[in-house]
């Protein structure tokens, strides 16, 4: 029954999939039964003693996965069971603290919370992994802001650029991500606590009960309390149906492996055998094929790949899920789980393959300047299209580059041929692709000075 | 590291997940290669004692599935560590033997047959669970042909129906998927045999250097030899980049799971607290909740619906990988594997667990007799209206059953004081619902006696 | 040829739908090439009279959109057929001028910005919609903060609640949809202005002829020049293959029509005949049935919903075409158009016809009354399990109320029966569904007092 | 407000984006309306000269489809306003004939009859286009099974191939979707037939008060002639709910779309301007680009690949509108309309450009050729290991011809110097790589003559 990665490489034995697993989640509701407990303590509801035992029984981490998954399909979720066991090997060490194990609570803000905190935990790593590639396109983008290379565009070459201005784009693209991982963050993940249909009737219920009378602000210190025990941040209002963080957060791993889904089409695209300018980093066992002992395939670039084909229907399974109805819906909840964390899981397995991918990128300038001889000159037909605009007028000479470049020899000579409103020597110096960079080496510089802002 | 269904409860420990594990997936990959042995003994090109020391090391079982999951990073996919792992074993058991393992082939060709052996076996077992789905559904279909019901449209009681026609058109759709399943499993779904890039060369050469020159339709015979060896279809040709089965088999799940979850609302909705018409089979564990004792909630429907959800959104991750460039695309495969293991775990869940939603419905006549007389008669407001037509015009018979039903009174009363076309009694009569059941029987019976066919 | 929006009622000759049409579009291309004409005359490159010129005929808005769209075909995008109307017609009144239409451009510079400007229509004219969904929202919360209702979870009556809370919830939701709106627009959708690959060559090739020599920052200069006369932003490098302000407004419809649907189905749920709690405003040719004269259907709620449904799988194709490869792929950009369109459309639609809905949502709190009641006590299950849990414990509490509620009588009275340690008076006030509210009064107060910041 | 494909060139202008546009459908419900009212007269309850007048107003097409389209929004669907023009239009001919118009159905009825008329004809038509591809590919195949190219994988070099195999593979995948179209329209779209909540309760009740008495098998009568009047096929019940038909459709446009995409993105692969292997036919108006005078780019693979990328999305979609509660759901079935006409569009957009693809495509066997030199012998490394793994053993083979091919040089001679146990001349020819095609002429002949079967 297990998932081991073996039919999705991109995220084997990653940090993020050890972040995600069944095991990460399990702890995580653990850990949220256990926050809750230690909030209840804060706020007087529960003896400290009691949240003390609840707490290192839940880190125990010893519970049966197996048979909680299976139990799962009774009530629909894995909390039931989840409490059930945990309640029993609280009441073995405690009787006491066993009643207040899950107090007041709700399957939903167990695992609500659990998932704010498994997802906490991934972006938090998956940052540290995305600083590592923007740390490598800068250098990429610095170090080749004079590396010229055919720009293509729908699949033919266009105008010159620069490896350096490509690898700009890149960063931009990437840092854009971390911005908003940041902003998912800094905001904050809630957690949730509403009870049984979002009222937090039954929190209020036992403190009414312990207290004689409600306290003021009962409500507003629970939460801040779960939020500071957790780490999580306080939602204004309980979010059992209003799903603004799953979607936020698939939303970003879609924009994230999308980001490096556009580096690895740009790789596979530059590492054709026709065109060769850049390759994976070569070491034992990686790009291998079992029948072909000749090839280096770029299968980092397919990792990621494959991961980027992937997040998009996850996400889009996750936004229908919004369509919950009443209190708690029966089934669009259920069916975030599985989609939300295996974005997740693709996300981390596709930044950490991109760092690999990005610190061992080697750049071939050499081919990339003499693919740009290819067309002879006619890269560079644009220019000279401009130039003899103010001679020819706008169409008559796009028809003029048009026919030289036709013609498939040399641009400058054939263009020669055709008009004589340019000497022979200018039309050799414009034709020249190192000379036609645009704001190339502008936009990178704004690139790099724009730095993580935003 | 491991995925036991904790977060997918719809599938948790049923007979699917197993037959679709990482476990299940390895086993099939081993199955191709020994499949690929045999078939290269039955068309002289490797040795029979070759071929069955292969076979039995492939049937071990003990390859270690966690460090296969990890290399497979460096290829991209599995397989190389699978040839390597196994190709060891052999050789510990006969050094010649091992010579034979994965001859000529390439990783496509046995993932794909892999892929093939996966699927046919979750199609099979999932029949089975479709088949008891049918017959219960026929059962009910028969049983309640007489139970009327409130038909309701865009929430709102429209005219009288009868449950046991909503059944037949469950057992109508349910059927429709089986069909299906039937043309794909018919039809047969195919080895995979192409070899580097698909011209099946190194098969062929691997035979030109063993008999001297190669046999005449040799390919022909090995990929018949293949397809007898493992169960599957003969391709007409290799479709590593023709991923009709792929795309098919996702588009039956997403139909099953879209059948299948119609008839999961259509029991959510009679289940709600204020309409009581059906409830699921109650039973120790089944439908409970953490907080609240009293409810018993249609977790079967809600798990079905949960696998509903997440089906569609995988199904065109599958269909966008049909966008397979060149002889291999690097990404496009490696796209595939998840979601379409992830397909057939949750349709084999929603079948598996839609056999325990039929078979353990109940259903609550005496609620629906009633829920029919909440409207007072308006619910037969159209048979009014047909009949003051020829009195009154089609428009005017519309206007005058629309104020009657307006005032909330009961619509045969209401209508007397209307119109004096038809009389008291006559109205009265009209307005009885079990009498306006159109061809809801004569409907039930066409689906009863359509059968299976199609 | 035509789409009226006879096939998308929910969008219909809504004002969105004008703001998004093909004219619209048009007009945005022609007032694109209009602003890049007056941003080269600013920085000196393009006569302030050809600029004057350009915009006033491209203001003129008689291109033949037809001829227009079916020559797109042949550059596999509108705008070259654009550029060659629109110079013929500048040429016409000054042939000089016509030299500067489209100068240095590429079709993605202008085509990628006109989107720009259509998105920004677009969402402030939404925005304005979502305002008056939010007001009539904070009336709605603030009115019903007391009107006691079902909670309800998984289809069943869980504890009570009050329609306030429901409507706060909706509340918080929208304005996270227009926080999220207000941050896409300050943010600003930024011109696009890379010329033929990126590197703005051509751009800055005839600043080079026109001065003789290129000016510095000329580059930085024209791109803000060119964001001052649209009103776009500025973007730090082209973003031809850097798709981030795609996926983030096809997000942010998603997001929108996901939390209206939220909305959409709870209507749907409390509109439903049994049920009865909310209906929506009658008006003539509002909610009509062609064939049943009684029913008031839902069709503001079904509207919306089905805009919910579209647009997932559209956000998801535009989040797959981030894989744009090279300077400008072949596909991936020109796969956007129409999808963005689409999720635009719907988005203006379902917040047009949120307001619709919820400014004449009648509330039925009489009815949400009298179905708390229909369990006969058992909502407030829960309660009596807390209070009978320091005296029984809380496994022995949980199951004495199931047994009590499982008899279906009135829930204090079987209390009773079953347990001695409350009275039965304590009982039967316990029992009050009006008295068991928890924080929904201070949660609606949180809501109403957050306000539209985040 | 129009739509004209300004924005989605791959349809613009075709003559499936005619079948498919607003007016088509409105012609489809009208003739849908003109059936029901001649399969009436059929079974006997409509006067035959009403259905006369009926149908010649039905077929006049002069209904005002923007006004229709305002008021679509009323009822949340086009029917009540055409059925209230179409009765006044019918009323100003012939007054008794109006009575009959719309008897006894209900809004789907109408609509998803009309549906499966436009589906009807829109793939009758893109069978069309699906032959001529056929026709072209078949023709490629053959002409080209001698013609050598490098076969790649992972967008590296494998082994040779022929395009013979490749156009075969293409035509195979063509053949294929033309194959389930025939299935599709064979088995027939069928009529809808089911009135208020599926029943054919108002049917029947008409022909009960024109009878007296109700006809035996009046329904299924009524189902026959009604299939036969519109030429579509008789439904085993009512499909209101049970969205067989239109999930079926929008899976077939994807996998059109998909394989056509196939094609376009081998292509793009193909035109690159460092592989020119193949190129889109030349024409006055095709390939350009806005700035670039020299470029021809491959814009008919552009705009098919477009195409492709959006309809999984779409299909997406549809498939979650499976999920239909009730007789009838409030948005479920209104969310199908606009994305089942786009995955029209999009597919017979598509078609009729692959027609334009597949019969202009030029073949450059010279580039080919000459490609298959670039890595100077690597390319049939797996050959020269098969053929020394008799010698060194498999492992041993793989590492020699990999560190041969590791030098850059050529491989025959870089083997050499690795090993001695084949000689210099054995090496050379068996480094050509025209002798190192294994089965593809065998397996286009497969292919040609499977024909269209299956």
């Amino acid at each position: 029954m297990r998932d081991t990665g073996l039919l999705s490489p991109v995220r084997a034995t990653t940090p993020v999939e050890a972040l995600t697993s069944d095991e990460a989640w399990l702890r995580a509701m653990c850990a949220a039964e256990a926050g809750l407990a230690r909030a209840q303590a804060r706020v007087g509801t529960v003896p400290a003693a009691a949240a003390q035992v609840i707490t290192e029984v839940a880190a125990d981490g010893s519970l049966d996965i197996a048979a909680i998954a299976a139990r799962s399909r009774g009530a629909a979720n894995p909390v039931v069971a989840v409490v059930e066991e945990l309640t029993a090997r609280v009441a073995a060490v405690d009787p006491v603290a066993a009643e207040y194990v899950h107090r007041g609570s709700t399957s939903q803000d167990v695992l609500d919370t659990a998932c704010c905190l498994v997802i906490t935990q991934a972006v938090v790593h998956i940052r540290q992994d995305l600083a590592k590639v923007c740390a490598a396109l800068e250098d990429l983008a610095d170090e080749h802001r004079q590396t010229v290379m055919a720009g293509r565009t729908l699949t033919q070459h266009a105008v010159p650029t620069t490896f350096g201005l490509k690898a700009a784009g890149w960063l931009h693209l990437t840092r854009t991500v971390d911005v908003r991982a940041r902003h998912l963050t800094q905001r904050g993940l809630p957690v949730q606590i509403g009870g049984a249909a979002g009222t937090m009737a039954a929190y209020l219920e036992h403190a009414r009960m312990h207290f004689g009378r409600l306290p003021a602000d009962y409500a507003a210190s629970l939460i801040t309390a779960y939020a500071d025990e957790t780490g999580l941040a306080e939602p204004v209002v309980p979010w059992h149906v209003l799903r603004t963080p799953i979607v936020d957060t698939a939303g970003w791993c879609a924009l994230l492996t999308g980001a490096l889904g556009k580096i690895a089409v740009d790789v596979q695209s530059l590492c054709r055998t026709e065109i060769g300018e850049l390759s994976e980093q070569t070491a034992a066992g990686k790009g291998v094929s079992s029948a072909m002992p000749q090839k280096q395939n770029p299968s980092l670039a397919t990792l990621i790949r494959s991961a980027a084909l992937q997040v998009p229907g996850l996400a889009s399974s996750l936004a229908h899920c919004m369509l919950a109805e009443d209190e708690r819906p029966g089934g669009t909840w259920h069916a975030e789980w599985q989609p939300l964390r295996e974005c997740l899981r693709l996300a981390g397995g596709a930044a950490h393959t991109a760092v690999e991918l990005v610190t061992g990128l080697r750049v071939h300038a050499e081919r990339m300047r003499a693919n740009l001889e290819i067309t002879r000159g006619a890269i560079v037909a644009e220019r000279l299209s401009a130039q003899l605009t103010p001679h020819l007028g706008k169409t008559a000479a796009m028809r003029a580059v048009a026919m030289a470049a036709g013609r498939g020899e040399d641009l400058a000579e054939a263009l020669a041929q055709e008009t004589d409103v340019l000497d022979a020597a200018t039309l050799k110096s414009l034709c020249d692709p190192t000379d036609y960079l645009g704001a190339a080496d502008e936009l990178v510089q704004r690139v790099l000075h724009a730095g993580s802002t935003g």
